[in-house]
């Protein structure tokens, strides 16, 4: 049987989805199967800046999602992030070796057929709306989480 | 054999503690053993306002224990917390889609046999008594929880 | 066949790394075969100030270099690092219960024979030079970290 890799995306920080998304890429170019669960901070790791809404929510969920990252490239670091300028100082590092940039990475997963899952609860709280978020994400709960992992070689909370 | 999940608990904070408590009580729901180790800041959850006590510790340990989360419903978030406006507003979000708060999971994983174990060179470095937690409390060592570990279907360090 | 433990370094905070460096101990006290990988923030675990180097580095290397910690003793808490205060004090605690620095126990699992390996990816882009980490460094790509973690029975993102 093939080996099976399932990821908990809980933080929604550039840096860490990156180090994500570049094992989920080698993984499945070793025939791993993928599975990208992303709850909480996760969430806008998936957002676009197109596809915002703002109909049918609270005043609280309109903020928070005013708040919020819309999209990969408009995450923070998880350190020394200085208001964006740590970001700005490693995003050139990487150019300095060319080295892709996080939505060059998540849209080779895409391509590459990593499965993605949203978490229900967390959509329901934070309240995002499945078209705000890439067309091919499946809302799921906890529990199908916990099966995936159960049936995983690898299982990481990332 | 029956499946197994070990949670290392290591950070203090209200998102990931409630994923994580999420997560036990969903696996338990599907037969699975949990195991929560509790490690450093992850000890706080466990903490209560009603059983501290000061007696027979250092001045650190009295400031440290005045420092840190005082129980579930005191702990910061990992992101946007800001000083507690952000937490409010998660909390009021949850409260809107009547979803449970942490304390109440942490109670549904007490009920459903979660085994709760906490890391014994933590207690003693931040000086928390045994009876400043919760009663079915196991205090162990770090070979107890890789142990725990080897054994599990799913391990994740939170 | 032995039982194996592969633990990605990628935070680069002292408690946290002190939780993974005492689980390192542990595990192989117990006979476990352990790896480490160090990726991003984890790097700078392993640097040390007599080995820096300023040599063919990019003007944005070199403030990345200086701007970052420089071995296991210069790593911020995770939490209530109080610009070094909180982590000061947490040492006096340790302290007061003869637990040993985080440098100990790197020296530990050196002795111990866990296995090093610094991410390709992580280094160029930071312009970490090999010679500038500690020598038993392996320098792999994310292929060798899914490769280490599919054949492990705990595998955990730090």
């Amino acid at each position: 049987m093939g080996k099976k890799m399932t990821l908990l995306m809980f933080s929604g920080d550039y840096d860490k989805a990156l180090a994500a998304f570049i094992m989920a890429n080698a993984a499945r170019e070793m025939d791993v199967e993928v599975t990208m669960f992303f709850a909480f901070w996760g969430l806008c790791i998936l957002r676009s800046p197109e596809h915002m809404t703002t109909e049918n929510k609270t005043n609280f969920e309109k903020m928070f999602g005013m708040m919020t990252p819309k999209g990969p490239e408009d995450l923070p670091l998880s350190k020394m992030n200085f208001s964006g300028i740590g970001k700005q100082m490693l995003l050139e590092m990487m150019d300095d070796d060319e080295a892709p940039h996080l939505t060059a990475f998540v849209e080779g997963a895409r391509k590459k057929g990593v499965k993605f899952y949203g978490c229900k609860l967390s959509m329901e709280v934070m309240g995002l709306k499945k078209e705000e978020l890439i067309p091919e994400l499946e809302i799921e709960t906890a529990h199908t989480f916990i099966q995936e992992a159960l049936e995983s070689d690898i299982q990481l909370f990332i």
